[in-house]
């Protein structure tokens, strides 16, 4: 098994942490967004979309998203859960990893590639080029802040998203709070709940994965 | 257990047809989005996101979105399995689910919701108002377009996406197909392989509910 990785990109982070938290060690390749290795040959082999992360199985299959990634090592590798204990437990889960994905770490996308210098003519990732959109960046922005509300309600008084136990919700609201640095926001004094989740999850080993 | 379904929309299709692709016969809500009752109290009690489609569970938990909705299902009624059978069949969904959902249903209701009279201001699912943005329109039609020949190689030749099997992903790309109609892009003639599966596809019981 080999994991295309890239240290500085948030989606990749979402399954590094996975396997830190699930205490695999699989090898792993370091691909260079910023020298725009993911748009070279070799690694468009392996990934037509151009994106990270990416798992290559030993039998040959070839999984190139975050949640194909995490599908499988959860079934392959299932203690601990991650993706939820029982039905409802990944009833939940799912919804919560949707949720965060779809209103808060897409919306911090928008806001950096519709933004940044170095991604003129990317704001969207993949091999076609689709040029930036300022009205899109001022909306993730505003989308973004919205969701640090949605997170304290979503978390309530539990020491995790889920419940009393880590899963991929945790990994990836931890993702968004990092990812949204990059665009200057910050998680808001009020939202005293995700600072105390926030804090915990900062000090866990996977963190600095 | 019941189910907060909507027959003119996308989204709670792809759990409809999973529910009748399971065998199963839950107890069903209509949701009429084009009177706005998604966005009047007693919904929003049920879902703060507004948003179909919703599993309301015998013990009490509401699942909110189509992952979560299908996660739960998939683990509750594990025959016919929909989202794959062993690891790696569960891997290949999960990246299939994710592809179709990211690079063809968005990107069609991108294109629908950023022109479309009915919903000024409605650019965006939630209880948040989002001004349409005709950019978004156009690059959410080019992307829809481009997405055809991604299906047809990763159907290949294929009965279904991830196999002999069919998965959530067939269901998933067949509502991307039924969608982009809303928006006059039809299967291009070349596709022929994605014209063939989604013959077969149309006439599946479950395509009709």
């Amino acid at each position: 098994m080999k994991f295309y990785d890239c240290q500085t990109a948030p989606s990749p982070r979402r399954v590094r942490m996975f396997i830190a938290e699930k205490g695999l060690d699989i090898p792993s390749v370091e691909v260079n967004l910023r020298e725009r290795e993911h748009l070279q040959a070799p690694f468009l082999a392996v990934n037509p979309f151009a994106t990270v992360p990416v798992l290559a199985l030993d039998d040959g299959t070839i999984l190139r998203s975050t949640a194909g990634c995490r599908a499988y090592l959860e079934s392959a590798f299932p203690s601990p859960p991650l993706l939820g204990g029982d039905a409802v437990g990944k009833g939940v889960v799912a919804d919560l990893v949707w949720r965060i994905e779809a209103d808060a770490i897409a919306p911090v996308a928008e806001c950096l590639r519709n933004t940044a210098r170095g991604m003129k003519d990317r704001a969207l990732t993949g091999v076609e080029n689709y040029e930036q959109l300022p009205q899109l960046a001022e909306r993730g922005r505003r989308r973004a802040e919205r969701f640090f509300p949605v997170l304290e309600r979503l978390l309530g008084e539990r020491p995790f998203l889920a419940g009393e136990r880590i899963s991929a919700a945790d990994i990836d609201a931890f993702v968004f709070v990092e990812f949204a640095r990059w665009v200057k926001i910050e998680v808001p004094g009020e939202c005293t709940g995700v600072r105390r989740w926030h804090e915990a999850m900062s000090a866990r080993p996977s963190a600095g994965r």
